[in-house]
């Protein structure tokens, strides 16, 4: 049992919460409605800007040249690849990267964002790979799951860009180094007298996420 | 104009939606459930904590010892006087403060007082004070708006205690100091460059306030 | 073994080179000329307007009221006693506090500064905590052997001051609560795989501890 | 007149002390002995590798998309081209990079890296690029003046690598472009009243490099 695979014990119900959303489930059998998934990735956008500062500020609280390649290896894969994911989508509706940019964020987009940037300010660098974990490991096994679920259907699926991206061989690599990196940041820095605080923090996290599929639901709900 | 009322100005729809809330509103005719205040107040202590975090920062960012000087006695403020009368209100609850503490952090709770806490970080002493203020100087106003209009009714209102402390002369003081310290700063390292910028952070802290007294609403209906 | 004696038999020879280092010596047998002890008294008050700003940062990096409430009172204990004393002393060669915080800050104040504070910044409050004990627990055990050596002779000492300072009750209760605090720190926080680093920037500290008594010795030469 | 110029122009005595210091005249005129060039290489890869924790800081700190692919690719200019300048002028004399890495920083890295990092945490962008500038800026303003110097001599010089890497159009590039951006900072975030203490900042780095190119004579002094 790795650290990744404790934190989702301790923390069950709340990984359930946003693992298991209506959201997913709804994106997972096609009947999300496309307002809520773009509801979703306008604020995702937004999200990112702010993961990739969580990348930098990794990259500055790095020790080692080693943690600081990784580190800025994780940013130049969210500025340069996932966000260009959602310029792509968001192009299909006639929406640029630059009015995506100027979109106003989200309190579900400020309250994940900001918990995870300063975890990782006032804690070191385990706290800030905790908080980040749900978003890095759980979107590549929420994708995962999906596409296994889907089997060929993926190919006709209205998300299949989403889930094939997420669930694709690429982004599963950078899931599980994430998971790797988190269980050597764990074995150098964590003593059980940390672990509950820790698992608060990545409890804390999947709310949050699951507050972010949420959004994207009453996005929808608003615009009907 | 001084600046606070020049953000005001900028950001006029995002303050009124937070000064004349309906939680403010109910509050003002005291026909505001106690589930609400309390779901508020709980909430109130714990987002007391994170913006006496926001004092040490502004502590730790100053470049004079007047300016530290200023923050630490900011930071004692909260620490000290303010959150005792939360204490002291939440003991007729019987909710001690080791209680209180421990109550998990409500989304809204998170959103506003991270968002304000990276405004500090990533910015400068301006930047902090602009997110800042719609809690320290918007509190007075409020207050005061409430105990005029209510006048000798005051002492037998259900909410006296609250509308006292921050309508009474110590805070009212500590709103107006805050204000002229802001308008300093501005003085001090505001270029019309970057007002935009900053006014929009100000609005963005209104609408998290908002938010935060909306949290109080919903809480009391999901009580019953 | 307590982490701190763990901490100094580590780095026993960096250790060695401050707490014994020839400006203590000639301090202890009165030889110190009086313009080293000056030049040193100067930066020690631009080094403390620093060390309470990290103070403000533990302040700001604490996750729990306690932890809050020691860290802002290690940072009035600075701003409101030790600078104090520094004030007092000066005051007889006719320096103003006004003067004293215009002085333009030695390399040697630079540098022991800004690596504790970016200790703290950079890793968490374990790591400020060892990169400030060099300084808060070693002066405390300088004093008090300087003080025992003396005995009576204190009395008359031309640096009784500050000696009697900090080889007081209050400065040695002071230092032995930190000392404490950084058990308990350690005790929660620290690995096996984290001493040798631990150990590394205590090492380092107590370099540019000694560096700051040579600055004092440099000092006086240059004016002769 | 730039903000760079007027920069240099309030902080002069510091700037020359810094561009004509010794150690560039030495190294210009050849007679520089390798001890030192060593000395001050191998403690300049240290330095590095603080400035692109400095970048990281940046990047962690804009607030705009372009802001953070700036900052990024300065960081990768430090971690992919710059130190591995040093790495091959350092196998010439079997130090390999992870000898570098382990080699305890001087106290004039520790100074001068440390205020640059905590100009750029407790301040804004301008604070750090302030900060940054006389070494971005001003190595190539020393590297482009000897290159002028030397003409064709260049070629058989025995610092011809560093000389040729700093005046060379990659490196003026870098600089011409970080002097434009400090100018665009400045002109959205500088008010008079915050020059003084820009300068202030200007002047100390400035002293600090001349500090580290101090320690690289120093360094070859001890070893003789």
């Amino acid at each position: 049992m790795d650290i990744f695979d404790r934190l989702k014990a301790a923390a069950a119900a709340d990984w359930t919460s946003y693992v298991e959303h209506d959201f997913v489930r709804q994106m997972g059998d096609g009947s999300l409605p496309e307002a809520a998934f773009r509801t979703y990735l306008v604020q995702d956008y937004l999200f990112l800007i702010q993961f990739a500062r969580a990348y930098a500020l990794a990259t500055y609280k790095s020790r080692t040249l080693a943690d600081m390649r990784a580190a800025k290896a994780g940013l130049a894969t969210i500025l340069d690849v996932e966000m260009e994911l959602h310029v792509r989508l968001c192009e299909r509706w006639g929406l640029s990267a630059a009015q995506l940019e100027a979109t106003p964020e989200h309190r579900a987009t400020v309250a994940y964002t900001r918990f995870v940037l300063d975890c990782g300010v006032s804690g070191d660098l385990l706290d800030l790979h905790v908080a980040l974990a749900p978003c890095v490991v759980g979107y590549a096994e929420i994708a995962d799951r999906l596409a296994r679920v889907l089997g060929p259907a993926l190919a006709n699926h209205p998300y299949r860009d989403w889930i094939g991206e997420y669930a694709g061989g690429p982004y599963q690599k950078v899931a599980h180094d994430a998971r790797h990196h988190l269980d050597a940041l764990a074995s150098r820095a964590m003593t059980e007298a940390r672990f509950s605080e820790l698992a608060a923090l990545f409890g804390q996290a999947a709310r949050l996420e699951a507050d972010f599929w949420q959004m994207g639901l009453e996005g929808a709900q608003a615009r009907r």
